[in-house]
């Protein structure tokens, strides 16, 4: 197992679940007929990030993985976005990135020395930055989710699994 | 990465985060002087899981894991809790299976056929199977960090996270 199967594919599945969930927030407004904006402001605790900001978190983890497992500087994606559409594209953005690596990129990662911007210059390894952005991930990931689900967005369990691949 | 590395590793993490979410939402509760049970009942939607059911489902997730993965039976954890210590004593049993395994114990994955019980016979790959299992156990995980923060207890971001190893 390789940080392209156990970090990069399963980030592209849920990515590309959180794209449709923002779908069925939009049908789920209409249907109620109020501004989908409402929801993107819409958070679990007074003190925590809205809809809108773990949406960008959960893909900055993402970029972070794909880039920062792989050597190469993390492009930035300033939070401006306002409207489903415009989330939607920074998703997008983040799912080309996710397309364009493949296994070789990220042949160096276990030697690296990766250091995020809070971590005041000190550092953790490329296996520690495995276990922390994928938890950090489904951190924004799930509560992207349940901002959604608590507000009556039919979203399901399986939207969040997403397709599973069962042969018979 | 091996399994051990990317599934039994973190989990074993993550459960000892839920247990000290779980000794915080004592004191929330005793300094709040309200029964604690009441937190173990609440829920983000009326249809969802309440707490006691995230942590038992969260757990599930891991002891399937450590079993499903090295080919093993799955022991049966009746979901009878009712109290915070019974749901600490729950994490505690699936950290002892998470501690008694070694990568050796995962050595044949690749090569399994992993059915559960709702897949009414057809089976995923040990590789799908981990992918799956992560995903699960972190919407669990997360949900139950989210019902607890949602409702005032004192969690941080890093009481999610963890000790995380820096060096200088």
């Amino acid at each position: 197992m390789h940080p392209h199967t156990t970090v990069i594919l399963p980030m592209k599945k849920m990515l590309t679940n959180l794209d449709r969930w923002l779908d069925l927030a939009v049908a789920f407004a209409e249907k109620k007929r109020f501004p989908v904006e409402n929801l993107l402001q819409a958070r679990l605790a007074p003190d925590q990030y809205p809809l809108v900001a773990q949406v960008r978190v959960a893909c900055d983890n993402a970029k972070g993985a794909v880039t920062r497992l792989a050597n190469q500087p993390v492009p930035s994606h300033p939070d401006t976005e306002t409207t489903v559409p415009e989330l939607k594209a920074r998703i997008a953005a983040v799912l080309r990135l996710l397309d364009a690596a493949g296994p070789d990129d990220f042949a160096g990662y276990a030697a690296l020395k990766i250091s995020l911007p809070w971590m005041a210059g000190k550092w953790i390894t490329g296996e520690e930055y495995c276990q922390f952005v994928v938890a950090n991930f489904y951190f924004h990931l799930v509560t992207a989710y349940s901002i959604l689900r608590s507000n009556g967005v039919e979203l399901g369990k399986m939207d969040y699994i997403g397709a599973l691949d069962m042969r018979e």
